[in-house]
């Protein structure tokens, strides 16, 4: 799918919302392209947080019309060696630090081409060691999503970085994955996804085991649990989460990012079969 | 008034604003109706507080045109069989579920028409259990807002829920209210009207408690008192508040949610008159 | 640099994310003017702080396109007789209370015109007493964007509110500064300018000591330290900050607002020469 711009750009941030950086990128793009829509993803990324970035972006950019640019600016690294990127992809373009804040569209879009952004004709005329998505990174998104060619942006790169949350570990009875992220709901979403846990569970009995709570059922909603019981789903994005009806999961069982989640399916480890 | 859409969707959830959800809803809206104006109402409404929701938009909706759809979700009951709704009242629409976040306008309103959501061009074709301000809401707001007919999204309903704030207590004397919120100055905001409030003191003196705390007279602003000094005032939307001027009475009074107010009026109670 | 109005409005207020003074500001502004852009700034200046709603305007109002108007409410003295005030500079404008807030544009621009809000066709017909920034900021924005004039506002003012951020002590061998702001990263930031810095220390050697920490150079990025190292550099907007790579400076030096600064040039005071 080849990206022709509808005139949206996103921004993903962890600027939090109390400072100027994000008005100062709004303003910026505001002033090469005056038709822009700016949709505000979130500015409230914990601070150098890539990996966490690169999951909403990927749980969400797809919702978007073809044509949107998404800029992106989680950037540890701002000041170093390592390259502002244009990333096209889906019929999305995507704009930020090549430090792998992207590695979720790479894993979702089929032939991404990846560019540097090197000609000054789409960044400021000085640029900063210090905030490149003010000089660097917000121009780059208006001038390509105003039209101007991604192609005359920089060179197309055959190496780029690339970040992987982690795997779940996987046996024929016991599948072993982790936390990834905690919701604004206080929800425990883990790495595990429904067709995984399909293909290996099948109609077995299971048990899932997080912090030493055990859950032996997959609910369908939040409401299959009475008030303030646990329940285990696959949430909005595909992934296992553990959840609390009408409270918060994370308060109550004391779980959060890296911590592991077993599944044990047929029986449970180191005891007489369920059944 | 009839409905006639302006193009503005305004948002309002319990989704916090560091998560995807967001940006989602958002995506999806662009993606029905590219030629939206999107406007955050808030984000940030305490996880599934559905009353605090209901007052906060019925203390802002009227403010925007006429011709707005507002989207609002706060949704605990997702994935039961509480039903999505259109209400179209006022010139003005709002799209939800059916749990009471929309009481306000039933109050303010007259004869707000309530549908049920359930025409599947309306909506997303594959519907989630844990998700429906993207697979519902979202969708629905962005069809009605570009012009797609209310009558056609579903049939209307004779019954629906509402909620009802805590009614003041009102004798002779004596009016019994209490703290319904406290916003993000740390001003006590009371369920006391004005106009209530007016009627029953006239012209007398009258005392207002809160946690021991007393006051005598109704200031017209926050500069009525010195600096770190408390004061009652009838705030932005007629409510009885108890501030303190260029600090927060939420801290100083240790007062919270739920919390009573009491007016005596004439005299104080238990005490000998005040004249 | 006259003013025409480009559409935009821009917010920045302390009224917080969670109430819904900022949606009742943006319904009154997209009323009077349906095809204004609203850019949010930032609605998370800390309650009543005059100064830090005036430097992060300064900051970022200037790229904005010209004819942006920056609606402003950090408002303290609302009801009060403190003035409302249309200020136009640079080819923009600006509208809030006349309490200091506009006090970095005063500086940054020549010749600002400073009138005062008393044009009833401006503002809202019933004006409150706690709450102007609905009842007189946000409709006074929204006019003067959708393009009425100016100079119709209401009389210019000769004399203004100015508040002067804290300077800094210079003498020949030591300037002595303060901690005027640290930022969502926890970065300090003194209010010494590069300029006044370089003119100050030129080639020496110099000192920067904060809560008895000491820098001896400056950096140019924040890669110029190893991880979890505090470095000393100008930042976007040209101001000495200290900072901790990949970490919080504020947390490690437990440093904040006010905290002073000093830099040694030549050698370090009460100490034998650094070289």
């Amino acid at each position: 799918v080849s990206f022709r711009p509808c005139g949206i750009v996103t921004l993903l941030t962890d600027f939090g919302t109390r400072d100027e950086y994000v008005g100062t990128m709004k303003g910026v793009i505001l002033s090469i392209f005056p038709d822009v829509r700016i949709v505000d993803l979130t500015h409230d990324v914990p601070s150098q947080q890539i990996m966490e970035a690169s999951m909403t972006l990927g749980n969400c950019y797809r919702h978007f019309p073809a044509g949107t640019v998404h800029c992106v600016v989680v950037d540890p690294g701002v000041g170093s060696d390592r390259r502002p990127i244009l990333v096209t992809a889906g019929g999305h373009a995507f704009v930020g630090p090549d430090n792998g804040v992207f590695s979720r569209v790479y894993a979702l879009e089929e032939e991404p081409v990846v560019r540097e952004i090197s000609s000054a004709e789409y960044t400021r005329e000085e640029i900063s060691d210090t905030f490149h998505g003010r000089d660097v990174f917000a121009p780059a998104a208006a001038h390509v999503a105003r039209g101007d060619p991604p192609e005359e942006i920089g060179p197309v790169l055959d190496a780029y970085v690339e970040i992987h949350p982690p795997e779940p570990d996987v046996w024929t009875d016991v599948i072993k994955g982790e936390v990834i992220h905690v919701d604004g709901f206080g929800n425990i979403i883990t790495n595990l996804q429904r067709d995984l846990f399909q293909r290996q569970v099948r109609d077995r009995p299971f048990v899932v085991e997080i912090n030493g709570r055990e859950l032996t059922k997959i609910s369908r909603s939040y409401q299959d649990a009475g008030v303030g019981e646990f329940l285990a789903l696959f949430g909005s994005t595909g992934l296992l989460e553990i959840s609390v009806r009408g409270g918060t999961a994370e308060k109550r069982i004391g779980a959060g990012k890296g911590d592991t989640v077993v599944v044990t399916v047929g029986r449970r480890r180191d005891q007489t079969p369920l059944f």
